[in-house]
C-alpha cells in the first residue's frame, strides 16, 4: 500500500492506494471513526463491490443508496435524493458520507456531504480509472446543471481516500480509456517526464496492467495533492488542472452529458487546448502533434461532431472560468508547462473550435 | 453610522450599521466591487425597499429575483429557482448575490451564493429586526427540508453587510417581536447588562423608538461578531448562540414552518431552555421567572399548544445538535451565562416539553 497525504492543516486527509483494500476492515477502522454511514454507489459497481466494503465497515449502522448509472443523473435532484435518505434515517452531523463509484458517484455524494447538516464527514473510495488519478482527490464536489458543468457545488474535502485499484480489473475499456486523458493532462500541465512515460507505456496501460496503472494514479495523485496543498479553493495554480476542460465541459454540457464520457470530452478538449497554443504562438506545432498522437492512440476523441462552434461557444461562456467577461483560458508552452491567460488572441479560439466542433 | 468588523482572516467583513444606508450609493461603491449583482428578495419587502437599492448599486448590471414570503418556501426547491436565474443570466464566478429582506431571504440567497459555482461572493441587506441582530452576520446558509429545520446548507460569510435602521419603521409589530427574542437570547448567553436593559427599555423598543433599536442591533452584533471571529465552524463556543433553538425548530418543522415565526419560536425555546435549566438544577427558579417575564411582555409565545411533547422530541432528534446518539442542550447557569451539555437528566428534558408543548 502506497501513502500520500493532502496537507491542508486540519483538514489534511490521507489518500491510500493498493490492490485489494476494500477488503481490509482494519484499515477503514483505523481511518474513519463515524460510526452511522451512508454508503452512496451505483447500480453498475454496488453489485461488484458494495458487499466488500460493506463486510470491511462493520460493525457500523450502514445505509445505502444506489443511483443511476452516468453523467445525466448527476443533477441537484439526484443530490436531493441522497439528502432526502439522511434525513429519513436521522443521520447526525457525527455520520460520514462514503462515495464507492466512479467520479459522478463521487462529486454528487461529496456534494450531499458538504450540505448536510452545514457539512459532514466524507469519504472517497473511487473504483474508476478517472475517479482514481483525479476527481476523487482535491474536495470539489458538485452536480451538474442544465446551463453547464458543475455549476452547482461547493469546495469540501474528504476526510479519506481509499483506492484499491483491483477495481480497475472490472472497468469497461472506455472508462479506462477516458481515466487516461486525466493522466495525460497531468504529464501536459508539469511533467513532461509523465508524459513520455505514458507514450512508452500506453499498450500496457490499456491492457491493464496492474503495475503500470498503479504508477499513473500515484503520479496523478502526487502533482494533483501538492497542487491542491498550495491553492484549495483556485485561487491561482489550481485552475492549470482545468487544462482542457472548458472546451470539454462545452462538449458535455452541449450534448446533455449523454454522448461523452468526462474523460472522453477532456480527451477533446486536450487536443483544442493544444491546438489553440499553437494558434496563440506559445506551443510547437510538433508538440501538439504528439499530443494529438497520444490521445488518438489511447482511443480519445480528439473532435465533437455533434456540436458546432457556435453552440460549443455559447456553452463556454457560462463555464467558471470567465472572469470580467472575457473567457480565460488553461494553453501550454510545451508539454509539461501550462499557464492560465485570457490575453490571447480572439481568433486563436474561433479557429480552434472551427477545427473541432461540428 | 457605525461600523463592526468580523474578524476571519482573509475573509473578514465589515458590518455597517446605521439610518437611511440603502440610499447611499458611495457606500455600495466603495465596499462592493462586483459588477453582476443578483438582487434577491420577497413579495413584501421588494415593494418598499428595492427601487433605492437597485438605485444606490448604479451603475451595474442587476437581476431580480422575487421570492414568495415566508419561511415554509425557504426550501431546496426556491434555492433551485435562484440558481437557475444565475445560470439563465450567464453571471460568472465573479458576480455577487445581493439578500435584501429578513433571515429567510438571507439564509436561501447565501445558500444560493454558497453553491453557485462552488461559491460567489454574498451581501446581507437585513431589512426585519431578526435579520439584523442575527442572522445576517455569520455565514450560517441554507434551506429547510420537511424533516427538520436548516438541515441542508453551508457555512458561507458575506462579504459586506448594510444594515438600514430605517427599514424597521414598515416592520410589522409581530415582526419585531420576533427579532427581540434573538436580542434576548444574547443577553442569556452572555450579558447580564443586555439583559437588564431589555427588560428596562422593551417599551421604548416595541413602540419602535430607533435610538433604541439601533442599541440592540448594534450590542448583537457586537457578541455574534466576536463569537463567529473565535469559532466560525461551530466546534465549541458557538453553538451557545443556539439556545432556544433546538426546541425552537422542533416547533416550526413540527407546524410545517407555518404557524411560527422563527423568533417567535425561539422566544418560546428560551423559555424551555429556562425551564429544563431549573429542571436541571442549574438555573434558579427566579432566573427562569424573570425569563418568561420578559418574553411574555414582549408578546413571544412560551408555550407551543398545537405540537404534543412526543412529536415535539422526534423532531429534536434530527436536530444538528444531536452527537453520538445524544441530544446536546444549550443550557443556562444564570441570565448571562450559558453551557453546552448533553448531561442532564433525562426527566428534565420531558417535564419541559410535558410543561410547554401540547
Amino acid at each position: 500500500m502506497h501513502t500520500l497525504d493532502v496537507a491542508l492543516a486540519d483538514r489534511s486527509y490521507p489518500i491510500l492506494i493498493g490492490a485489494g483494500l476494500l477488503d481490509q476492515g482494519d484499515l477503514f477502522r483505523r481511518h474513519l471513526k463515524a460510526r452511522d454511514l451512508l454508503l452512496v454507489s451505483n447500480t453498475t459497481v454496488a453489485p461488484l463491490y458494495l458487499p466488500a466494503l460493506a463486510a470491511s465497515l462493520q460493525p457500523r449502522r450502514l445505509v445505502e443508496v444506489i443511483l443511476p448509472d452516468g453523467e445525466r443523473h448527476k443533477t441537484l435532484a439526484t443530490a436531493a435524493r441522497v439528502l432526502d435518505v439522511l434525513v429519513a434515517n436521522r443521520f447526525a452531523r457525527d455520520c460520514a458520507v462514503v462515495a464507492l463509484g466512479g467520479g459522478v458517484v463521487g462529486d454528487l455524494a461529496g456534494f450531499a456531504a458538504a450540505t448536510y447538516q452545514r457539512g459532514v464527514d466524507f469519504v472517497q473510495v473511487p473504483t474508476t480509472l478517472l475517479a482514481q488519478v483525479d476527481s476523487s482527490v482535491g474536495g470539489k464536489t458538485g452536480v451538474n446543471h442544465p446551463g453547464g458543468k458543475n455549476l452547482i457545488g461547493a469546495f469540501h474535502q474528504p476526510v479519506l481516500v481509499v483506492t484499491d485499484t483491483r477495481t480497475l480489473a472490472t472497468l469497461p475499456p472506455r472508462e479506462l480509456r477516458a481515466g487516461l486523458a486525466e493522466a495525460i493532462k497531468y504529464g501536459l500541465i508539469c511533467d513532461a517526464k509523465l508524459f513520455e512515460w505514458l507514450e512508452s507505456h500506453l499498450e500496457e496501460l490499456l491492457a491493464g496492467d496492474p503495475a503500470s496503472l498503479a504508477h499513473v494514479i500515484r503520479r496523478s495523485c502526487e502533482i494533483k495533492a501538492a497542487i491542491v496543498g498550495r491553492d484549495e479553493r483556485e485561487h491561482g495554480e489550481r485552475a492549470l488542472l482545468n487544462l482542457g476542460h472548458t472546451f470539454g465541459h462545452a462538449a458535455e454540457s452541449a450534448t446533455a452529458y449523454k454522448e461523452w464520457l468526462h474523460g472522453e470530452a477532456v480527451g477533446a478538449g486536450l487536443a483544442m487546448a493544444a491546438a489553440a497554443s499553437v494558434e496563440s504562438g506559445l506551443m510547437s506545432a510538433a508538440d501538439s502533434e504528439r499530443v494529438r498522437m497520444l490521445l488518438q492512440r489511447a482511443g480519445l476523441p480528439t473532435h465533437i461532431a455533434s456540436v458546432t462552434p457556435e453552440v460549443a461557444l455559447e456553452h463556454m461562456r457560462i463555464d467558471k472560468k470567465v472572469l470580467g467577461g472575457r473567457l480565460r483560458l488553461v494553453l501550454l508552452r510545451r508539454i509539461g508547462e501550462a499557464m492560465v491567460t485570457a490575453d490571447y488572441p480572439a481568433d486563436a479560439l474561433t479557429r480552434t473550435l472551427a477545427a473541432h466542433f461540428g
